[in-house]
């Protein structure tokens, strides 16, 4: 039997000694043009990010490919995401889907199908979701992570500015965000491993390291989804500020990373695979150096 | 010089007398085994979508393609939904991909051009998308929208139970959804028309007409589409109690209906397409009429 996602996943940063998770953004105007021209050629797209995932299995536990950059390629853009996911799979690495989906009852099931279930969908580990639209549209996903041992990764306060315009209205004392974290609580059982964290992750953004520690003291097991590191602005203290710390050092999720990783100062204009390689490797150490230093700290 | 979304479609139901809008939610196990075994063959499922969008297209102003339901069908139910969009706007309908989509920066750049941008995106009118991630998650699609004359339709009360969770907490004495219409509201300014409909549009539950009437008087210019009419139990009075009084009837949006005319009883089981298409007409008769009455009181 497969282990609880929350179990696999923990192992593996526990392997790589690095929370890193590699963000999957296909820009068609930054795919460097030794790949093809992305804009009018898919096969530039699959070239590009079969190449990033090969070198990005040996430096990092998890992948997460950003849908909604795959999907502006339309059905050929879509089909790539799911190779990558299964190229990324079968080289060892967990696949977090950045799908944000959310819907209710039999269409949150085709989403849960598309993104968590075998061929033709993405037989992804895990998808991040959207739960406006209440818990009940949770449903689906969580029926099909509990049954297959995957996760669901549910927004709950995330990066961007306008973050605020919803998430931290204030609800008899506490943000929006803070209700919604204090209601996946319970449903955190659900998807929990040997380890004690859940695979019910929470999705925390690192530029608001506040919150993150806020979060955590709202979630106690679940494991957090944290971007906006690196290119976002945030720093990789900031990142593991929701994280805690164990015997293992501080753990209690991923970082992700995705253009500082994917796009290194002189990656889009390099002139052959061998000097784009160097680069990115470059730039995934850094990466990884930097979380590990910030989970040792 | 196509005139706003928002014309387009008031003048589109105007002509046709009702409000209709045909949800395409393929389900595979409620495809008809005349059109083959969707389980199995995505041809069934183009077969399926392209027979009912001909008779569609004589009937209601507004087809609605579930992409949920369509992913769970792998790239080629993506490329069928696409293809359904191309058909349904080529017989002339107008078509609110219900993506529910929501995302920051590039990301929902890619999403927008996914959906709204043409080929190899949907070339939808409209797309439904989530604002819980923020206002500033909505600009691309605004900007998209507001160039290329189309539609965004904003979840703001949905029509499932579990829509009080989040959307009904109580933000000094307004629920969040309120609070978000209040948000979108100067917003709409930027689709309006010359009808004096917007085209920036919410998404308002039949199942909550009281939450209907009170979010006409937070986003009088929007138009609403109207999810939960039929299968969902919801009257047609219910449905357009979001609705205003003109001098064309009363109007203010679009009311879906998916099962009731896309599975009507013995739909699923009939023998010919003869018989099946005779079933779909007379479900689709009937949603317009008992909608046109509705409009009519």
């Amino acid at each position: 039997m497969t282990a609880a996602f929350a179990d696999r996943l923990i192992e593996a940063i526990r392997r790589h000694g690095s929370p890193l998770c590699v963000g999957l953004d296909p820009f068609p105007e930054r795919i460097p043009a030794l790949f093809g021209d992305a804009a009018t050629d898919p096969a530039a797209l699959l070239k590009f990010s079969s190449a990033l995932i090969e070198i990005a299995a040996k430096h990092a536990a998890v992948l997460k490919p950003q849908l909604g950059l795959f999907e502006q390629f339309g059905e050929h853009g879509y089909a790539v995401a799911r190779l990558a996911c299964e190229q990324a799979r079968a080289a060892g690495m967990l696949v977090i889907l950045d799908a944000k989906r959310g819907d209710i009852g039999t269409t949150a099931e085709g989403y849960a199908r598309a993104s968590l279930g075998a061929h033709p969908g993405f037989n992804a580990d895990c998808v991040t979701v959207n739960a406006y639209m209440g818990l009940d549209t949770l449903t689906p996903f969580l029926d099909l992570a509990e049954r297959d041992a995957k996760g669901v990764a549910v927004l709950v306060r995330t990066s961007n500015p306008g973050a605020r315009d919803l998430q931290d209205l204030d609800v008899g004392g506490a943000p929006v965000w803070r209700r919604l974290a204090e209601m996946l609580s319970p449903l955190s059982e659900r998807l929990k491993g040997g380890s004690g964290w859940s695979g019910l992750m929470a999705v925390a953004g690192a530029t608001y390291p506040e919150e993150a520690r806020a979060l955590r003291e709202a979630m106690p097991n679940s494991l957090f989804l944290v971007p906006g590191y690196g290119a976002q602005g945030a720093s990789a203290s900031d990142a593991v500020a929701g994280f805690v710390t164990t015997r293992y050092g501080r753990e209690g999720g991923v970082v992700n990373s995705s253009r500082a990783v994917s796009y290194p100062a002189g990656a889009e204009s390099a002139k052959t695979l061998v000097d784009w390689r160097d680069l990115i490797v470059d730039a995934l150490i850094a990466a990884k150096m930097e979380l590990k230093a910030a989970c040792a700290a």
